[in-house]
This record gives C-alpha cells, sequence and structure tokens, in this order.
C-alpha cells in the first residue's frame, strides 16, 4: 500500500471513532462498532490500532499536531509579537472551528480514561503549547509597556495586573469552549467571532 | 426521616457519584459502584434514584441550583450594572473553585449522553444563564457609553466592537475552563485569580 493511503485510512479511523465516541460514549463504544461504521472488519480495524486506548491517544495526539501544524509552526516566523498572538487568536479560532478536524480537536478536552503514560505524552504537549502562549503573552505586554514609556507620563504606565500565564489560561478557556456553545446555523463565526475575541483580550469588553 | 436528613443524603450521593463518574467515567460506574463507595444497599441508593440516568440529571440540575443560589441570586439585588459583572466574575469562580462544590459543578461539561427530555431541562437552565450574563454585559457596556460620551470627544466613544454575547461566552469560557488547568497547590488560586480575570473582562491584557 503507499504511504499515503495508509495515513489517508489511519486519519479516516480516527475521525471516526472521534465521532462515535462523542455520539455514544467512550466505554459504550467497542472496536466492533468502529470497525462496523467504517465497514471493515475487526481484522483491519486492528491492523491499525490494537486497542481503543491507542486510538484514543491517537486522536488526541492527532489534535495536538493539528494545533503544531496549523497554529504554532506558521506563528513562529511572525516577528512582531502582537502580530503573532493576533495569528494565534485567528488560527486557533479557525482549527476549532474547523468542519473536519472538530470530532478530532474537541477529544482533547474530554477527560477520558488513557493509561498514564499515554496521558502524560498528551498533557506534556498541552503544556508546551500552554508555555508558547505564556511566553508570547510576556512578550506582548513587555512591547507595549516599551512604547507606553516612550509616550506617556510614568504614573500612567500600564501596570500589568494580568500575568501571562492568567492571561494564557483566559485565551485558551474562551477558544476551547467554543464547542460548547457554537452552532454551524448560529450567528457568531470564524468571521465574526474572530476580532471580537482578539478585541476582548487585547481591549476587554469595551475595546 | 427528617426532611434535613433526607436532603443530606442525596446530596452526598450525588457527590459520591459525581466524584466516581469522573474518576472512572460514567458508562465504566455501575449503580453498584456509587452504593458500594456510600456504604448503602443497592435498595437504600434506588430508594432515592431510580436509575443512573436520575443520578447524572440530578448531578447536573443541583450544579445549576448552585449557580442560581451563589451566582445569579446575589448578584440580581446589585443596582450598578458595573459592580453586578464584577460580583457574578468573582462568585462564579468562586463556586467553580470550591473544594465542595466542584465535583458536582465539573459534571455539567462533561457531555455524557442523557436522555433528551432531560438533556433539555439542563440545556434550558444553561441558556437561562448565558441570556442573563449576556443582558448583563449589554448594560454595562451602555453605562460605560453614556459616562464616556460625557467626557470625551465623539471620535473617541467606545465602538462597542465586542457584542455582550461574545463576551458573555467568552468570560463563561475563561471560568468554566478552569477545571482543565487549576491545581490546589499552584500560584493562581481564587484571590489572585479573580482580579486578573476582572481586569481582563474590562480593559484586556494591558489592563
Amino acid at each position: 500500500m503507499p504511504r499515503e493511503t495508509v495515513v489517508d485510512s489511519r486519519q479516516e479511523i480516527l475521525r471516526t471513532a472521534a465521532r462515535l465516541f462523542q455520539q455514544r460514549g467512550y466505554d459504550a463504544t467497542s472496536m466492533n462498532d468502529v470497525a462496523a461504521a467504517l465497514k471493515l472488519s475487526k481484522g483491519g480495524l486492528y491492523h491499525h490500532f490494537q486497542s481503543k486506548d491507542e486510538i484514543l491517544f491517537e486522536i488526541m495526539n492527532h489534535a495536538m499536531e493539528i494545533t503544531q501544524e496549523r497554529v504554532i509552526n506558521p506563528v513562529r516566523g511572525i516577528a512582531d509579537p502582537e502580530e503573532r498572538l493576533r495569528a494565534l487568536i485567528r488560527l486557533h479560532i479557525e482549527v476549532v472551528l474547523s468542519p473536519r478536524d472538530r470530532e478530532i480537536t474537541v477529544m482533547l478536552h474530554e477527560n477520558h480514561p488513557l493509561p498514564p503514560a499515554l496521558r502524560k505524552r498528551i498533557n506534556a504537549r498541552k503544556k508546551d503549547y500552554i508555555h508558547f502562549l505564556e511566553n508570547l503573552m510576556a512578550e506582548v505586554q513587555k512591547e507595549v509597556q516599551k512604547t507606553v514609556q516612550k509616550t506617556v507620563q510614568p504614573a500612567q504606565f500600564a501596570k500589568g495586573k494580568v500575568s501571562p500565564r492568567a492571561a494564557a489560561f483566559a485565551l485558551l478557556g474562551m477558544i476551547n469552549w467554543i464547542y460548547q456553545w457554537y452552532k454551524p446555523e448560529g450567528e457568531l463565526q470564524a468571521q465574526t467571532l474572530i476580532p471580537q475575541f482578539t478585541d476582548l483580550i487585547f481591549g476587554g469588553i469595551f475595546a
């Protein structure tokens, strides 16, 4: 089998399994159910994945890959910290709302039991993203403070009361929570949501 | 049995069940497991709840009661919209971080399958809270715009680019996401988190 086909069918399995896990619950979905939904034999499925735990881990790992490739990597090249943060907000919201990947990425937030060693690997990748975002927040705040120092009297300096860490968690909460309320037919879509969440992060609700 | 005792033991059952559901997963936890953890006979448990679905529904319903009693009701009496929003942020974060209720309230966000009629009732209560918050955001924005109009030139008016609805979802995301990263031994606790999230909502990351 050419490598492309193998990769495609693995991703196809992960997407189908993710959808079943969300519809029926992880425990209530068997390997047989996954195979049947894919019109695969049980052997065909086990050829790709040896257990349901492995599928769940690979779904979560794939979700982190998507974040790496479509959010982190593209913004790394942006020199200006503020522009980098604006791009990150936009790209992360686009990933979360992507119809193709939504079933995969949403699984990151379900606290299904995963064997400790696998859970640890996912958590390590999540932590890397949080640290990346935390450092970016710190850079943006520092950059703005420099600008402010040049133009404003000392008494009016930005106080920096919101720590980079709290800001990072706040932004992740805003974005990762979208799946809880998002409706494909609703008013709030990527193009309306991205500028509003960006303005809120940069200037609060009075932006 | 005096009414107080009945209520207490129902809440005790809900708390224990919520903890088991989170530790083992909803599907993997049986009514027998719940009864055993409470040192109740299966009959004793069924005296209070007829099914696992009923327990899950009552956990979620109780979580919404807690939100009603400890967040919505106390803030209703606050005349000034900005103060009302500040109080809501503080009280909601306190509920989410309350060691006693955390196991109950976190269950609101697990997308376990619930029979449609019961799911509908929980969703209706969630929607009520979102609308309450959305209206409050609109009031706060309006109030501030009035003040701004008195003191600032027209060109500098707050533009109100963040809609009350997007602001409501953003705040709910920030707060309801806390359970995903919160650590009792971590630096970010209620007293440090409340002012930072409040500042971020009112003024963004440069507040």
